[in-house]
C-alpha cells in the first residue's frame, strides 16, 4: 500500500471554481501523503490561487488546459472540439495511465460522456453507471444508474447490480449488500417492461444478495443498500431526494418563526437539527464514481466547496487501495463469459 | 346547481374500513345537503357501524356487497371473479348512471383496472391517468400520471397535459395553469425517448401553457402547476416524496431530543411546526381523480381517515359542478380531431 493515487482535478469545473476546487486539492495532499493531484486548467490562473497555500510542492502539479467546457454546452461536441479544455486534459492522463483518477464538479454530461469516451470501459462493461451514496436513515445506499445511461436495457442494469455489489462491500465496507430494483410495487409481476424483464435475471444472479423490488417510498429507510434502476428514475430519486430535503428544512425553518414561543424554541434547538440534518445532506457523500472504467472517475455536485473536493479525492485512495476495478473484472465480466 | 351529485363510496376498503369510510361519508353529507352517499359493501356491518350516526337518511344508502377485494390481490384478476365485491357493485352504480362517482380506499390496482373496465374512458381517450395533487412551497400541483399506465405513449401524454390542464383550471382555480414535463435536464434535447418524443408534441398545444421540462429537484418549489410524466415516473415522484418526508419529519424530531436544551426547544417549537408541516401532507390533499373515464373514480390513501374520505366525497361535488368530463371532451377530445 506504499503506492502513490494520482488523481486529476478539474480546476475550471463547477460553481465554485477555481477557488473551493484547488483548496480542496490542497486539503487533500496536506491530509495524505500518499496522493499527488494534477490540477488541470489555466496554469496562471491555478498557479496565482495555489500561491497562498503551503503545501508538499512534490504531491501537486499543475497542466495546462486553456479551454473551459461551459455547463450548458452540448456534451459530445464539447468534448470533440474542446481538446485542450480542463476535462479533456484530466481525462486523457487518465487514458494515458498518467493518472488512476479524475475528479471534477464541471458539466456532467461532459464527464460522463467524456469518461466513456477518452477513459473508456472496461472490456466486457456494456455501460457505466453513475452511481452517488444517498443518505438513508440507517447510514447511505448507492442508486446505480443516476443519469448516465437513459433507455438502458436489462443486460446493463444486471451489470449494474454487480458493479453496485463489488463497491458497497469494497469501499463502503457493507458484507453481502442487499441489492434491490426499483419497481411500483412489491411483487414480482409489478413494473413495467424493463423492470419486468430485469427482475429474474437478477434472481438467478449468484453473485449478489437480491432482495427483490423497493418501492420509491422504503429507499429512505435505508432498506437496501444498492438501489438498481434506470438512470432517467435514478435521476429522478437523487434530484427529489434534494428538493423535498431542501423543501421541508425551509417548511420547517419558516414554521419555527411563526411565534416568539417558536422563535426561542429555535434557537435552543438549532445546534442539535444542524448536527441531525448534516447526516441526511447529499453533498456530505462526495462525488459519485462512475464505474466500470479504465480508471476512477468521479463526479463531485456542481456547487462543490473545497469539503467535497477533498473527500472526492480521499475516495479515490480507497478506489485504487480495494482494487475495485481488478474486482469488478473478476465478478462482473469473468462470471458473464 | 341544485341537482344532487351521487357518489358511491367503498365502505370495505383500506386499512381503517368499515369505521373511518362511514365516519367520512357520514360527516360529507351532514356538511353538504346536495350529496347523496352510497355505501358498498356487506349490509349488516355497515348497518350496525352506521347505528351510531345521527344523519339524514335519505342521503345515505346502503348497497350490499358479498365479497371484499383485498390488497395482494391480482387486480384483473379480481375485477372479473368478484362481481359482488365492494368495488365491482360501486363501479358498476357509476356505469349504470345511478352515481356520478366513486371514491375507494381499497386496491389501487383493483380500482385503476376496474375503472377503466367497468366505467370505461371518454371516447376518444386513450388512457386514464391517476392524478393527485402533491403539496408545494406554493401550494400544491397536479402529478399526472402518477401509476395508472406504465410504458405510456407519447400521444397519452399529451392527453394527459390536457386533462390536466382543465382540472387545476377548473377544479382548483388555477388560470392558465403552467404544464411541464419530468425531464433530467432542463434543456430540449435532454431526455430519454419517450420524452424526446412527448417534448415538441406538447410544444405545438395551443390548448396548454407549456413550460418546457422539470427537474424532479424543482416539483416542490410549485415550479409547474401540472407535471406530466409516465406512470413509473410518477409513482417513484408520489412514493419518494413521501419516503423523503417521514425520514426527514423523523430525523427532525429525534434531533430535538438530542439534548436537554433541544428538547425544552422542541416543547416550544411543536405547534407551530405542526401547522406548518401539516400544510406539506400529501394526505391533507384527498384523493387522486383517475381522469378521462364516462364518471368520476377517485382513489384516496390505502391509510385514509374519516377526514380524507369526507373531502373525496366533497370533491366529487366540484368535479361534477364544474362539468369536468363535458370539458374534458371538448378541451381534450374534439381538438384532436
Amino acid at each position: 500500500m506504499e503506492e502513490i493515487t494520482k488523481v486529476a482535478v478539474d480546476a475550471m469545473g463547477g460553481d465554485n471554481a477555481p477557488v473551493e476546487i484547488i483548496k480542496g486539492a490542497v486539503e487533500a495532499i496536506n491530509e495524505n501523503s500518499k496522493i499527488k493531484v494534477y490540477l488541470t486548467g489555466k496554469r496562471d490562473v491555478i498557479e496565482k490561487e495555489l500561491a497562498q497555500y503551503t503545501c508538499n510542492q512534490s504531491q501537486i502539479e499543475v497542466v495546462n488546459a486553456t479551454e473551459v467546457i461551459e455547463m450548458a454546452e452540448p456534451p459530445v461536441m464539447a468534448i470533440r472540439k474542446k481538446k485542450d479544455s480542463s476535462i479533456v486534459v484530466a481525462l486523457n492522463l487518465v487514458k494515458q495511465g498518467t493518472c488512476d483518477a479524475f475528479v471534477s464538479a464541471g458539466s456532467s454530461g461532459a464527464v460522463l460522456v467524456g469518461g466513456q469516451l477518452i477513459v473508456g470501459r472496461i472490456r466486457g462493461i456494456e455501460r457505466a453507471p453513475l452511481a452517488p451514496l444517498i443518505p438513508t436513515e440507517t447510514g447511505c445506499s448507492l442508486l446505480i444508474d443516476c443519469g448516465a445511461n437513459v433507455d438502458a436495457r436489462s443486460s446493463h442494469l444486471v451489470q449494474f447490480a454487480k458493479m453496485g455489489s463489488v463497491y458497497m462491500e469494497s469501499v463502503m465496507g457493507i458484507k453481502n449488500p442487499k441489492v434491490a430494483i426499483v419497481n411500483i410495487g412489491a411483487e414480482e409481476e409489478k413494473g413495467n417492461a424493463l423492470v419486468k424483464e430485469t427482475f429474474p435475471l437478477l434472481k438467478n444472479c449468484p453473485e449478489i444478495n437480491f432482495i427483490g423490488s423497493i418501492e420509491a417510498r422504503d429507499i429512505p429507510t435505508g432498506y437496501a443498500d444498492v438501489i438498481v434502476c434506470e438512470a432517467f428514475a435514478g435521476n429522478i430519486i437523487l434530484k427529489l431526494y434534494e428538493g423535498v430535503g431542501a423543501t421541508l428544512i425551509k417548511k420547517v425553518k419558516a414554521g419555527m418563526m411563526t411565534s416568539l414561543r417558536s422563535k426561542i424554541g429555535a434557537l435552543l434547538v438549532k445546534p442539535a437539527l444542524k448536527q441531525t440534518l448534516k447526516a441526511f445532506n447529499l453533498e456530505e457523500y462526495g462525488g459519485a464514481p462512475l464505474l466500470g472504467l479504465n480508471g476512477l472517475v468521479v463526479k463531485t455536485h456542481g456547487s462543490s466547496k473545497a469539503i467535497e473536493i477533498k473527500n472526492s479525492i480521499l475516495q479515490c485512495v480507497t478506489f485504487k487501495e480495494q482494487g475495485i476495478n481488478k474486482k469488478i473484472r473478476e465478478k462482473v465480466i469473468l462470471k458473464d463469459e
